[in-house]
C-alpha cells in the first residue's frame, strides 16, 4: 500500500473511461454476465476473505445490526449475481438521441446522450454496494472508483479481484473498475481533490459521511442528507386508502429513508381519522406517537410532539402527528419542514391531488400511493444507485441514466453561420 | 450598504422562490413583456445612470473595449427590451411532463419539470446581462440573484429598480430579483457560502473568475473555462464545404469561444487542401498560422506550431494547424486537447461522420457545420444563460431547460408496497 497512490488511480480511471463510453451494449452485457458468473464461481474465496472482515468487525465491537449488513453467505452471494444479471437486462441509455430539429437554415440538431466519465462511490459497510455499484458503471460506460468501508475492505477487495479477473479475459482495461485498497480518512480527502479527472462523487451512507463528503469535495457530489417524508391526510381522503398507506409508510420498514415520518390530518377528517389510525398503529408495530395538542388526545401513551419531533427522521417504529386546520396549512407545513425527499397527499378530490403535486417540490410527489415506492426499482427505474435531494443534475432515486448526461450533436452540408 | 447582508438576501430570495415556482406561464410572460415596456420608458435614467458608469470607468483607465461592452445608449436599450420580448414567446419548459408510465401495480410514474429555486449569477461588465439573465430565471419559475461587476454598477441597479418596480406593481415578491449593491470581492465569498439557500451558481466571464468561483464555492457551479474547438479536415472531405466552414469558424467572430483554434488535417488530403486553406485564411482576415512541420511549408510567414498552441484560445485571427496521419490520430489529438467545448469533422463519409460523432464527447459535436452553430439560439434553445462544459447537470449550451429540474411524480389509487 505504500505505492499506492490516489492521482494515479484517477488518471488511469479517466484514460480507462474512454474504454468503457465506446463499449456497445452487447460488450458490455457480456461482461456483466461473466461478472456474475465469476462472482458465483468465486464464492468460497470471497465468503473466506469476507469472514476476515466479520472477524476483525467483532474485535472492534461492531453492533449486531452492521455484522448483518457485513455478512456474505451462499444467498448474499447470489443476490449480488442475481442484481448483476438483472443490470445486464436492463436498457442501456447510452447513444439515445430522443429527436433531431430541424433549424431553418438546414441543420439537425439533437441531444445524445454519454457516461459522465469517471464515478466515485464512497459508502459505508454493505459489500454487495462493491459489486452492484461497479455493475451500474459498466451498464452506463462510466469507470468508478470504490470506497468501501473499512469493516467490508477484505470482502471488497475480494469482489474486485472478480471484476478485474473477467475485464483482463476480455482484453479490456481493467481500471475501467478501481478498489481503493487504503482504508484512512485521508485518502478520502485526496479522492475529493481529483476534480481533472473524477466527474462526480457519490456518498452512500450517514448524514455525517454525506456532509464530510460534500464540505471537503472538489467534484460534484450527490447529496442525500434524509428523509423526513410527510403524509397529508386530507378532508376529502378515503379513510380506507390513509389508513392503509399509513400503515404500510410507516411500519414496513422503518429504517428506510423512504418511511412516513411525520402525518398531517385536516381538522375536519381528525375526529374520525384519529381514532383509527391510533388502532392500526398500534395493531401494526406499537408505533410510538410524537403528537400535538389537538390529537394528542386519541392516542394511549402518545408523547406531546414538540418543535424537533416535526424535524426528527425517527428511522424506527415512531411517527409525528399534526392537526392541520387547512389544505394550505399542510402545504406550508411541508414546504417549512420538508427534506425533499418525498411527500403523499391522500384525498379524493381531483383539485387538491392535482394542486399538491404542483405546490409541492420534493423529490417525489405522490397522491394516494405509499411513500415506500419512493425507490429506483419501485418507480421503474431498475437498479437504483442512490438518491439525490438536492436539485442538480439528479433529483430523487437515481438509475442508470442519472449516471449519464447529454451532449448535443449536429449534422449539417456545409452550413455556415450568416 | 452597511445595512445589506447577504444571507438576508438569500433567504428571502429562497422564499420569494416559492412564489416564482408557481406563477403559471401567462402570469410570467404578462411580467416580462411589462418589464421590457419599463425599461423601454425608463431609458433615460437607465443610460444618464450608465453614464455614470463611463465616466468611473475611464477614470479607472477601463480599456476601450470594455467601455465599448459597459456602454448602454437608445440601441442597446431597446437590445434589452426586444431580448426580453424574446425570452416571453419562448416556450415555459415548467410543469411539462413528458409521459406517465403505468407501473405493473397500476401506480402512474412520470418526470414533472420544475424550477431549480434560486440562481446565483457572478458576471462581468455587461449592464443588459442583469436584464436578461433575470428574464430568463422569471421565464423558468426561479429567483435570482445578481453580482454584476463593479464598473456596471450604476446601470446594473438603474435596470433593478426597473424591474422591481413591475413586480411591486403586480403585487408580486421583489425578491424573486435581488442586485447585490456592494461591489466588494469579500461579498461574493460568502454569497459562495449560501449553500443552504441557493440552488446553483453560474459565473460568466474569464477563466479567473470561473476558477475563483468553482474553488470557493459550496454551491454547484455551471463551468466554462475555455473553448479550444477543433475543426477535422478528413481525407474524404468535400473540399469546398472545408474552407467555408474552416474561414467562418475562425474568422467571422475570433472572440467568441466558439470560434476555431485548431484544424487538423488528414495527410491523404493535405497537399491539396492547405494551399486552399492558406490563401482563405490570409484573404479573409490575414489570420497568422502556427503550423506543424509537415503543414508550414504552405503557409508564408507562419511560425512553428509549439505544445502551447495546441492548449491555446487565441480568442484572435490565429489558428494553429497540425497534420494527422489518419482518423484515429485526429481523434487522439481531440480527446488529448479537447476543453469539451466545440469539435467539427468535415467528411463526405457517412462512417466517419457517425463514428466522429460517438467517439468524441465534447458538449457539442458537429459534422459538415460550422462551430460558429454552437450557441443557444443556433441550436433552438432561444436565448442563452450561459454554457456548460462540465457533464453535470447541464452540458454545451443552457437555455430554460437548465434552469429547471426534474421530480418524480406518482399517482395512485391506494396501492402499497408488498
Amino acid at each position: 500500500m505504500t505505492d499506492f497512490n490516489i492521482a494515479t488511480m484517477a488518471q488511469q480511471a479517466k484514460k480507462a473511461s474512454r474504454v468503457a463510453a465506446q463499449l456497445n451494449t452487447s460488450e458490455k452485457n457480456t461482461l456483466l454476465n461473466a461478472i456474475a458468473t465469476a462472482i458465483e464461481h468465486n464464492s468460497e474465496i470471497i465468503i473466506k476473505e469476507n469472514s476476515k472482515d466479520i472477524i476483525a468487525g467483532r474485535e472492534k465491537g461492531l453492533t449486531q445490526a452492521m455484522l448483518d449488513r457485513l455478512v456474505l453467505d451462499d444467498k448474499g452471494i447470489k443476490g449480488i449475481s442475481s442484481a448483476i444479471r438483472e443490470i445486464a437486462a436492463l436498457a442501456d441509455p447510452v447513444g439515445d438521441v430522443d429527436k433531431l430539429s430541424l433549424r431553418p437554415n438546414g441543420i439537425q440538431v439533437g441531444k445524445m446522450r454519454i457516461p459522465l466519465g469517471v464515478i466515485a462511490m464512497i459508502y459505508e459497510a454493505r459489500p454487495n454496494v462493491t459489486a452492484e455499484a461497479a455493475a451500474l458503471c459498466i451498464k452506463s460506460g462510466n469507470a468508478v472508483i470504490l470506497r468501501g468501508g473499512s469493516e467490508a475492505i477484505h470482502s471488497n477487495l475480494a469482489i474486485a479481484n472478480c471484476l478485474h479477473q473477467v475485464l483482463t479475459e476480455h482484453n479490456i482495461d481493467k481500471n475501467i473498475v478501481s478498489v481503493i485498497p487504503d482504508t484512512s480518512r485521508s485518502v478520502i480527502e485526496e479522492l475529493l481533490q481529483q476534480n481533472d479527472t473524477i466527474d462526480l462523487v457519490i456518498p452512500r451512507g450517514g448524514e455525517g459521511l454525506i456532509r464530510y463528503v460534500t464540505e471537503n469535495s472538489r467534484i460534484p457530489v450527490i447529496q442525500h442528507y434524509k428523509g423526513v417524508c410527510h403524509l397529508y391526510i386530507d378532508k376529502y381522503a378515503d379513510l380506507d386508502k390513509a389508513i392503509n398507506i399509513l400503515v404500510n409508510g410507516k411500519t414496513q420498514r422503518p429504517s428506510a429513508c423512504n418511511a412516513f415520518e411525520t402525518v398531517l390530518v385536516h381538522g375536519d377528517i381528525s375526529a374520525k381519522f384519529l381514532p383509527l389510525a391510533a388502532k392500526a398503529l398500534n395493531d401494526a408495530a406499537q408505533v410510538k406517537i410524537h403528537a400535538c395538542k389537538d390529537s394528542i388526545g386519541y392516542f394511549t401513551n402518545a408523547e406531546l410532539a414538540t418543535e424537533d419531533d416535526y424535524h426528527a427522521e425517527y428511522l424506527a417504529q415512531e411517527i409525528a402527528v399534526k392537526v392541520v386546520s387547512s389544505y394550505e396549512q399542510a402545504i406550508n407545513h411541508i414546504n417549512e419542514y420538508t427534506s425533499d425527499h418525498t411527500e403523499v397527499i391522500i384525498t379524493q378530490d381531483i383539485s387538491r391531488g392535482q394542486n399538491f403535486v404542483r405546490q409541492i417540490n420534493s423529490s417525489v410527489v405522490m397522491v394516494n400511493a405509499s411513500s415506500r415506492f419512493s425507490d429506483g426499482n419501485q418507480l421503474g427505474l431498475g437498479s437504483e444507485i442512490g438518491i439525490s435531494t438536492s436539485k442538480l443534475h439528479a433529483y430523487g432515486p437515481m438509475g442508470l441514466e442519472a449516471l449519464t448526461t447529454e451532449k448535443f450533436v449536429v449534422f449539417g452540408d456545409g452550413q455556415v453561420r450568416v
